[in-house]
């Protein structure tokens, strides 16, 4: 039975990214660049990604540069993309102010 | 002359809060309740308060209870409310999601 | 059989605190002051106790003025102290630096 | 006459990480690699360093992945190493935990 922490297919990641809009592929991982109107905007995104990486035991490759934050995930354990990524994708989405 | 350390007068203190939705006067301070989606909304709001004090080298009294964030501002060395305050509300006014 | 949302005794609460320096019984929480070096650092501390708080889906009451937090736990649908505190409390204590 | 905003010379480059233990050269910036004892550590210090270039309105190049945060500074305006970098990595450095 698949789990969270299987390795999602190309189908099922090309579907996931449909729903995740600026989120791309890029090779095992999922990944979306993200721009705010300061650095301290930045800084409550990237405090809040913290929160919920933390809550979801699944943490990303973040980088920052003033008001700009890439954030990549994927699944070491696994070796590539997995659902873990693409639900944490949607809560991080979820914390963009619009 | 006047300078930004220098205790607003009531009717000073009254016209800023004109000016700052939300923000009541308590006392020597100026107090204001913001209420958040949730606790990881609220956290990415103090983070964005702590940076914006720093900056500033002024600093509110900060409480949290879950998506809940109450700020208060005084001036301690000038014994009341001063530019200071109102300038940081104004800073921190803006960065809540509407 | 005993869960970790049902409220401790008083003995329970007591054994617990013996073990948790700096942790003091009020009414039906449990609450510590700590003191840092500055605000960044009580700032860093906040940032900590949030993403433990997230992760532990309990949440503190917390506050701050410059370099002192103050934190309560309490489990309200418990109306009290349950093992959920202490086992926060604990997390929250290994973020002081030494 | 020198500014803080000047860059400096390879001399004075060198001079600075002296006193700046782990910091290294990498072309036009400095660097250090930090690494810490889980993810929430990673993210208390990520809020303090935040703070910190926020309050020095000089922000770095910071990527963290899990427990390890990497902090690159440079001056874009003066397109090279200057004052500005050296003495944010020397307040940066005072934030790690011992």
């Amino acid at each position: 039975m698949a789990t969270k922490r299987d390795r999602l297919t190309d189908t099922e990641i090309g579907a996931a990214l449909a729903s995740l809009p600026g989120w791309r592929r890029d090779g095992e991982r999922i990944r979306r660049d993200f721009e705010f109107k300061d650095f301290v905007a930045a800084l409550g995104f990237i405090a809040q990604v913290g929160a919920l990486a933390e809550r979801a035991d699944h943490h990303p490759e973040l980088t920052n540069v003033y008001n700009k934050v890439t954030i990549a995930l994927s699944t070491h354990d696994a070796g590539g993309i997995t659902a873990m990524d693409t639900a944490l994708a949607t809560e991080i989405s979820a914390r963009v102010p619009v």
